[in-house]
């Protein structure tokens, strides 16, 4: 991903690139890819009736996650609050997937991944938090 | 759309279909087209110059609204936490962009659609809250 | 939905709405919905390791259903290219997904309305391309 | 992004992972984020009036590509058809962005860096084709 590359390119940016942002704006989009590629593996498994609160968390979390990552991907203007918001949102879905994906991480492998990868993305949430005021 | 349809066949679901949360669902998906299009129309204003802010909230708008309509179909299991947190930045969301597209309302009536869209979606979501806890 | 007031306030269309075009993107939101509901209800079924060809038809669709309602709500400038090849895509993911849920209608009411919901949102993608050259 | 690690423990894939196809999944992430912040920051250049194709080329290619890099994700069941009329389409706004923003290059770095995302985009979806029949 050129995140920095991008968000240092703008205009209004000169240099105040926000540092906690955007490695939370990388963490957004590789943890919705995460996500959407676990629901798909768990729904694979030959366990699936017992991965159903897996699958419907990790597509809650790539939902918000996407939204979250274009969002904290702008610059113009100004829409703190409901950055604020929406990065808050996505810290929960993250801690909650995460959770839920640690659950099941030594029996599948997808679901270790997934869990380490929420747990970034949550991390860099409430990281990103101080950016943003 | 078919939201009270499709959700009151859920399996899980059994009449219980969480009245307001089905009209959340509908503003939801009906604000994300509309923030859209809205977003498209300023650009093409002459004095798009003086629109980036609308513009930006409006794409803003666009994603949470995008991504709480699809979570808030989902009924499979339970994400409360996470459905709460989404839908109240769901509300900010659509507030502020209601807000700022309503200062336009009389010049361009495209934002006047708009702003009404959002101030809808933002109560739906202010209601919706009471059946999701 | 306010698919029609929005589009038709746009500065660039007066009055050329392109009909078929406004009934694609409220077909695509619908059918965006309704693939994200379709895919949550089978997720909740007893027999969810027989749905699974079915969800991940769902999940895709609600996907390039999506995109496509977003896409085709834009009319500044022109992308008529891209515009066409994603309505088509979007057109054959509905059509494999009526198929596939078509095949559970009897069993499963979700599915019925989900096969239905892709029908009209294929036939209106195949409308929408007079419209869109 | 984990796009290897996490196909690779697909229940369904057992080594097949599909090289093409794992580069296409970064390459549209990696674009809908590039374009994203590229429209936004067109959108705060002071000529944002000649730059209006532009946004809306952008904000067209980060939709189709988030739509191409979920549904590219997912490996369970079969979708060949669908999947691969999203990926031509996907390379088909590519393609028009990379041309659009290629025009703008020399004047905003931004341009420059998205033009060639979205050229690599193009690229690997165009090979990811041959894994996909």
């Amino acid at each position: 991903m050129h995140v920095r590359e991008m968000i240092s390119t703008h205009p209004d940016v000169q240099g105040n690139v926000a540092e906690n942002l955007l490695i939370c704006i990388e963490e957004c989009y590789s943890c919705a890819q995460t996500c959407t590629a676990c629901a798909d593996a768990c729904l694979a498994e030959p366990m699936v009736d017992q991965l159903q609160q897996c699958i419907r968390l990790n597509l809650d979390c790539a939902d918000i996650c996407a939204a979250t990552g274009a969002m904290a991907s702008r610059r113009t203007g100004s829409n703190v609050e409901t950055l604020r918001a929406t990065i808050q949102a996505c810290a929960v879905a993250c801690q909650r997937c995460a959770q839920e994906c640690g659950q099941h991480a030594e029996m599948h492998e997808h679901c270790r991944i997934c869990s380490e990868s929420c747990t970034r993305c949550a991390e860099a949430c409430q990281a990103a938090l101080n950016n943003v005021q």
